[in-house]
């Protein structure tokens, strides 16, 4: 294999084990609006979504600038409240 | 701890370990940036898009959906390829 082809190989696992750990974190997510549904709570909670860009800021050592990485989370984010919308909707339908 | 405390701080460290798992990715691809400058490759490579798109698409066990994860890989893709353009300017401006 070429340098170039043991970096992608590299890359394409790297892809995948984020790939996993984004489904982790969204059954977490899911978890966590189960939990919310019971106690009434809200779902989108602003206090959380600004600890969790808080903790990239504090955490990153880069080479990625914090605000890109900040942005890529804030769709993670996003994406794990209409994962708990969506649960909420089939709940409702039972 | 209630049960959201508990599920707010697994959630918590899952980000931090994407975080991490996120910059690995974008070292790797600042290395695949630098063979690609001495083979005088094109940083751009629609087909190792389409590549990563596919994977992801094929090891997606959920609960995100496909098309989720997709766009917040097109994402890290986006930000990766700034990263290497970032590299190269530095380099010329040695």
């Amino acid at each position: 294999m070429s340098d170039l082809e043991i970096l992608r190989d590299k890359i394409e696992k790297k892809t995948l084990e984020i790939l996993e750990l984004l489904n982790e974190r969204g059954e977490i997510a899911q978890e966590i609006g189960k939990q919310k549904e019971t106690q009434g709570v809200k779902r989108f909670d602003p206090v959380q979504e600004r600890k969790i860009m808080d903790m990239v800021a504090a955490h990153n050592k880069g080479p990625f600038e914090t605000s890109t990485l900040q942005h890529i989370f804030k769709q993670i984010l996003k994406a794990s409240l209409e994962l708990q919308e969506d649960d909420n909707r089939k709940a409702l339908l039972v």
